[in-house]
C-alpha cells in the first residue's frame, strides 16, 4: 500500500506539471493538486494494486522495479477511472458522503463545477498511458482496454437508469434475474475485475485472444460474486464493519436480494415487496428485510456464495491458458468478505 | 451539409447495434438513439464539416467517395466530443436553451442522469475511432488528437471556472488580457480549429510535426479571433440574427469586452463597472453597454477584426507547409460573420 501510495505523489505531480498545460495558473494548479488528492487516493484501492499482483502471477518470474512502477501507474489509471465515475455517480444519486468524506460536488466551492473535474479526472488517464506508455508495444491495446472498459461502464449505468428511473415509479416486473445480471456484469464487473486483470497480463506481454477471453469469462464471473456480495451486505452487513449504512431498499435498487425475493415471493409477499420496497420509512424498510429472513434469503446467499467460490476455483484449475495465482489471489480477496 | 447528416445515420446505427454491447435491452437501445439524435445533429455543425474541408485542401487531388466518408465519420468524432462539453457546461452553468430546445438535463425525464449520458457521447468517439480506423495508420495520432484536444479543453474550462467562480464574488483584477487569451485559446480554440484542421491533414496523411506545428500556430489564432467575435456579438449582435440573447454581462464572464474596457477605464468608469457588471438587472447591463461604447469599443472591435484578418491572411501565406487553402477556407467563414 505504501508504494502505491508513492506513485501516486509521483503521477500526480507529473499531472500538474504537464508540459501539455504549461504556463498553467497557480490557481488552476492548486485546484488540481486538491481536486486529485480528494478523489484519487482513497478507498481500499484493490483494483488498482491488483495490477502489479497479477503482473507478478502472470510472469512466474522477478519482476524489475521499473516493471513494478508501471504496473502502479497502470493500478492508479484503473483508480483514476473510479474516481470520475464516483463523482458522476454521487451526483446523480445525491450522495452525501463518499469514502467516509464530504462527496466531491458537495464541497461548497465546487457544485457543478465537478462534472469539469470528471472530465479531467479521465482524461488524466489518457496523459498517463502516452507519458509511461507511448513507445510501450502494448500501447493501443492499453488505450483500447481503457476505453472498452469506460463504454461498457457507462452502459451498465445506462442499463440501471433505464430499469430504475430515478424518481420514476419502482416496476418490478423489471427485476428480472437476467436484468439483474447484465447490469452487474457491465456497470460493475468489467471495470472492477476485467480491467485490472487485463492491464497485468498486457503487461506481461499476454497478447494471446484467447488467453484474454478466459480471463474476461472468469472476471465477470468474479465480479458478478462481488457485487452480489455487495447486496448482501447493504442489508445483512454490519454498519460499522462496511463503514456505510445500506439504503438499496429505500432506493428500489435491482438488488440481488430483492430479485430473489421476487422469484420467490407468493403472490400476498409479493403484494408486501410492492407496497413496501422504494419507500424511505425505517418500519418499511425493516418489513422488508422481515420478508427477506421469512424467504431464508441469507442462507440462500450462503449457499449461492460457497457454489460460487467452488465453481471459480474449479473453472480457475480447468483452464491452462493463465496461472491460477493471477485469480486466486483476487478471489481469496473477497471469498466471505464482511466489507 | 445533406451528404454530412446522412453519414450521422449510419454511425448512429453502429453505435446503438455496437458488438460490445450486444443483447442490451430494448429500452436503453431506444434511449441511445433519442439522446444522440437529441444532442449531436445540431448547430451549426462547421467543426464537423470542416474535415472534409480541410481534406480536399490539403490534398489538391481527387478525394474518394470512401475517404470523404472516412472524413466525416472523423468530422461526427468531434461533433461528438462538442456534444459531449455542451451537455456538461449546460447543466454547471445551469442554462435553459442550447440549439433552440431545451437542455438535454432539462428534459424532465433525464435530469442528472445526462452526466452518465456524456459518458457515453465520449466513449462513442473512441468506439467510432476503433471501428472506422482501428487498422488504419493514422490510428494512434487520431487517439491521441482526440485525448489532447479532451484534456487541454477541461483545462480550458478549469481555468475559466477559477477566473470566474460560479456565485463567488467578481474579481476585475484577474480579467487579465493575458488570462482572457489563455482560457479562450484552451477552452475554444483547440477543439473548434486545430482539431478538425489536424484531422483532415492527418487523414491527408500529413506526417511532419512542423507542418502540425505551423497549423496548429494559425489555427489557435483563428479561434482567437473568433471567440471575440462571440464575445463581441453577445452585446452587440442582433439577438435575432445570433439566435440568443446574450448573457456574458450579468453572467460576469471574462469576456473580451471587459477585458478591452478595464484596460482603458478611468479610476471613475472602472468604479462603474465595479458597480454594475454581473449584476441581473437589465439598466446595469444598459449602463455596461453604454460604457462600451462610451470607450469606443465597438470602433475597436472593427479595427481588431480586420487587423487579425490581415495578420492571419499574410501568415497563411507566409508559411510555405501546408497549401493557403486550408486555412483560408475556415477564414472565409468567420471573416466579419454577424452569427
Amino acid at each position: 500500500m505504501q508504494d502505491f501510495l508513492k506513485v501516486f505523489e509521483s503521477v500526480r505531480d507529473e499531472l500538474v506539471d504537464d508540459s501539455l498545460l504549461a504556463g498553467q495558473p497557480q490557481a488552476s494548479r492548486e485546484w488540481m493538486t486538491k481536486m486529485l488528492d480528494y478523489n484519487v487516493p482513497h478507498g481500499k484501492l484493490n483494483r488498482g494494486m491488483a495490477v502489479l499482483d497479477v503482473l507478478r502471477a502472470a510472469k512466474g518470474e522477478g519482476v524489475s522495479a521499473e516493471e513494478a512502477k508501471l504496473a502502479n501507474v497502470l493500478g492508479w489509471c484503473i483508480e483514476l477511472l473510479q474516481a470520475y465515475f464516483l463523482v458522476a455517480d454521487d451526483i446523480m444519486d445525491s450522495s452525501i458522503t463518499r469514502r467516509g468524506q464530504p462527496c466531491w460536488y458537495r464541497q461548497p466551492h465546487v457544485g457543478m463545477v465537478a462534472i469539469n473535474d470528471g472530465i479531467i479526472l479521465e482524461s488524466c488517464i489518457y496523459r498517463l498511458l502516452k507519458i509511461h506508455f507511448g513507445a510501450h508495444p502494448a500501447y493501443v491495446a492499453l488505450l483500447e482496454l481503457f476505453h472498452d472498459t469506460t463504454h461498457r461502464t457507462a452502459h451498465g449505468q445506462l442499463l440501471d437508469t433505464t430499469t430504475t428511473p430515478p424518481g420514476g415509479k419502482v416496476d418490478l416486473t423489471r427485476y428480472t434475474e437476467e436484468t439483474y445480471m447484465r447490469i452487474v456484469t457491465y456497470k460493475t464487473a468489467f471495470y472492477t475485475f476485467y480491467l485490472p486483470v487485463a492491464c497485468g497480463l498486457v503487461l506481461a506481454g499476454e497478447v494471446d485472444e484467447a488467453a484474454l477471453g478466459v480471463a474476461e469469462a472468469l472476471c465477470l464471473d468474479m465480479g458478478r460474486y462481488f457485487q452480489i456480495q455487495d447486496d448482501f451486505l447493504d442489508a445483512f452487513g454490519e454498519p460499522e464493519v462496511i463503514g456505510k449504512v445500506g439504503t438499496d431498499i429505500q432506493d428500489a435498487k435491482c438488488s440481488w436480494l430483492v430479485v430473489k425475493a421476487l422469484g420467490r415471493a407468493t403472490p400476498e409477499q409479493r403484494a408486501r415487496i410492492e407496497a413496501d420496497y422504494g419507500v424511505d420509512e425505517p418500519a418499511k424498510i425493516e418489513a422488508i428485510k422481515d420478508l427477506y429472513r421469512e424467504l431464508e434469503l441469507p442462507a440462500e446467499f450462503a449457499a449461492y456464495e460457497q457454489a460460487s467460490y467452488d465453481g471459480l476455483v474449479a473453472a480457475i484449475e480447468a483452464q491452462d491458458k493463465l496461472p491460477p495465482a493471477v485469480f486466486m489471489n483476487l478471489l481469496a480477496k473477497i471469498y466471505k468478505r464482511s466489507k
